[in-house]
């Protein structure tokens, strides 16, 4: 893939963190994604390793976790 | 500051995500620094709230900690 993708859950540290990401790399190279919401975006994010949100993952597949908001199975509730 | 600030101590986790940083923002918006080699950066490092290595300052100072590396308890020692 040639974008980031940028997996959230709608929570405070959350946003902050999109904010920052998107002023660091630009919003046209990176995807939001709100797995809240979006819950079928779920295993995918699971797939790429991402444990917690908000995650970044980069166009190589690497997942940095950003701080630390909420985990995902705490989204999945 | 115009650029951000990227902490780490050399730890595996630490330069996986250097890779990952410096492919996303590029190697001229950031500045590196080894706080296990470079010890007088440590007191600048924690005034930005870093608590752990690898961790991106971005230019509006806001602390991104990236995965998890080490604590700056364990790379003061």
């Amino acid at each position: 893939m040639s974008k980031s993708i940028f997996y959230h859950a709608g929570c405070p540290v959350c946003i902050s963190a999109e904010h920052d990401i998107i002023d660091l790399i630009g919003a046209e190279n990176v995807e939001i994604v709100h797995i809240g919401e979006k819950r079928d975006r779920i295993p995918e994010a699971e797939n790429y390793g991402v444990n917690s949100v908000p995650a970044l993952v980069t166009p190589k597949g690497n997942v940095l976790h950003l701080n630390f908001g909420a985990s995902i199975s705490d989204v999945k509730g």
